[in-house]
């Protein structure tokens, strides 16, 4: 039996978008003073399209491209939104739907709906952007349009820039916004975190779902379909952050587990550990929780000298990280504690400097030790140019 | 408490996507003799690449396309697969991973396992396509290459043909293959109906799950998470035909409610109709099923004429329909049983055969009779080049 869950979803928090383009206007405003530019133009965002499978008519379930739903917290496809720096009015488009929509996919909602919602200053359609940019926002000489480009630093990919018909008749600059928007996204306000600490409760919650049911004779994708019912069922999270990893036995040393090519379908065994990583996402904020415990509920000797190897440099980078402190340093000691525990345990033999030195450390912990968490489970801005200096 | 599951997975069927290249052998053969052509050249089909969410370093969960499932059955994105006509070989093309993939998302696997898997003759790396055609399949001229081009008579878009470094130094048929293998996928082999017959059970167990759980005050997305995690957890579904359908009250007027715009969220109230309209998918042959009941398990007077009518065009259609009858004289059975049923209940007022000529029931059923399913919920090759022949 499920147990249910005392958390009540927060549901759509109106402001919060308005918010993070107000915090997007100021920075805009800061760095165009800073180099003596006025305030002229318009940033604007293309959001995602709904996604057909292939040549099929299978429709993907749609999630918003995350800047655009960063600025505008937008769940439908096929919006822009624009926002003017002088004003600070926003604009959102939205598109037109043909007449046959209401009778196969629910209600066209008339404009004002969605000015509503999404807190925006006024609302047109797509087909109307070259227009109303150009008449109602274009006071101060040819119209000036800020697009989204730059590469992210997790996926190397870039952000596609907006595109419509007539944007040949305006000015672009593809440089300045996606800097400022993605340092925009890095600090978060009170009500993201609300968001976030709360996707996190649900993970929280549904992670112990899974250790209560789990046992021998299971299959992976069991404790999967646990989670994500739990989630769903009781935290109203339609969405995971990142495909579930549930892990088992020796499949627990892939970081990335889980996907098609590695689903998620060992049968579990009697003193197996268990990985498992998984995270929900709640209105587009997220979360990423992974635990590690052997599924008949008692550690044998060794499983026991590695969780507590990991248990000991996650306590200790707690207990050491404060204002000022590098990342990189808190990244060192970690793997430094994980030596260190493996040395006094017998497992690994020589001099810790040495071995920091060579980094052996990489061998027990090939990844970071964290990343930022938001819209998305890698969210952007937090990466330095060198991964953590340390190669 | 979910009912635990009496049904066992039937697991990957082994040999049923070699039965699939022997019936695209033999069509094409057939085609080919027809019009006095050689047996010369091979189909080539690219699979599915694996996609990130815009820019980010975020994948989603990955699901072959179609067509390549249907010939191979690889849930691996990144290859390609090919077919001589002459010989009925039957080669795979792998990606050739990089080695810290190993780390990243688990072994890499010898190409040895994928002929294992896959029943295919010999398997050859993605980069190594072009010089193991032009070498080993082109004994008679010029390599020639049937790519998969054609239209979907559902969405009205077209497949991919394959690309590949080096494809210019073939010739290529873009028209051959498609209307050939939608033709063999129409009609299904033993081993399909077999995985189809387990995907509709195991949604029908979900389905009945549903009815057991469902009460006033619930969410629709509730009814969702059920249907999802008894499909995954005890039938080892993990993807679903199609976004679950959860609709009640007036969203079951919709007929594709519940995609991210009109996303399962209505609050159940006492004396609402449920239509639920969901189906799991497993090893790639899904299901497609849709019922209507009283959430409080009890029809008011309205709700059992309504679900009445339709019931008995349900059977009326079920008890005329034999080989040899028009698929659009079922439809308009259909039709003319509901518009009888709502004349009968004075729901309606006229002639019968007048209301059919202005296609009244099309009111009350907007939709077609039925598609054919498959590897897709609406699968190929079904569809009249007239929609109906009704409009």
């Amino acid at each position: 039996m499920a147990a249910s869950s005392a958390l009540a979803p927060p549901g759509f928090p109106t402001e919060l978008h308005a918010g993070n383009r107000e915090r997007l206007v100021a920075a805009l405003r800061g760095k165009l003073s800073d180099s003596a530019r006025p305030f002229r133009g318009l940033a604007l965002l293309q959001g995602g399209e709904e996604q057909n499978r292939h040549c099929t008519d299978h429709l993907e379930l749609f999630r918003q491209e995350s800047y655009f739903a960063y600025l505008f917290g937008v769940r439908e496809p096929g919006f822009y939104g624009a926002i003017d720096i002088a004003s600070g009015q926003s604009i959102l488009f939205a598109p037109r739907l043909p007449a046959d929509y209401a009778v196969w996919m629910g209600e066209i909602k008339p404009l004002s709906y969605f000015k509503d919602r999404y807190k925006v200053d006024v609302v047109f359609y797509v087909d109307e952007i070259a227009q109303v940019l150009q008449d109602k926002f274009s006071e101060h000489g040819k119209p000036l349009l800020f697009l989204l480009y730059g590469k992210s630093s997790d996926s190397g990919n870039y952000s596609k820039p907006a595109t419509f018909e007539g944007i040949e008749k305006f000015d672009t600059d593809l440089s300045t916004l996606h800097p400022i928007i993605t340092e925009c996204r890095v600090v978060k306000s009170d009500t993201e975190i609300a968001l976030m600490q709360y996707a996190n409760d649900v993970s929280s919650e549904a992670h112990i779902e899974v250790m209560r049911q789990v046992k021998p004779g299971m299959k992976e994708y069991q404790l999967e379909s646990i989670f994500l019912h739990h989630a769903y069922m009781y935290g109203a999270c339609r969405h995971c952050s990142y495909t579930c990893i549930c892990a088992t036995g020796e499949n627990s040393s892939v970081l990335h587990y889980g996907h098609t090519a590695a689903p998620n379908d060992r049968t579990l065994n009697d003193g197996d550990m268990a990985l498992m990583d998984m995270g929900a996402e709640y209105s587009f904020y997220g979360s990423d929780i992974t635990c590690s415990y052997p599924i008949n509920g008692k550690f044998n000797s060794n499983q026991r000298i590695v969780y507590n190897a990991v248990l000991k440099a996650h306590n200790a980078v707690i207990s050491h990280m404060q204002p000022g402190v590098k990342w990189i340093d808190m990244h060192k000691l970690a793997e430094k504690t994980i030596l260190e525990s493996l040395e006094k345990e017998n497992i690994i033999h020589g001099d810790i400097g040495a071995m920091m030195a060579r980094r052996l450390g990489a061998v027990f912990m090939p990844h970071g030790l964290g990343h930022l968490l938001g819209i998305d489970t890698h969210d952007p801005g937090g990466y330095p140019e060198v991964r953590y200096g340390l190669e």
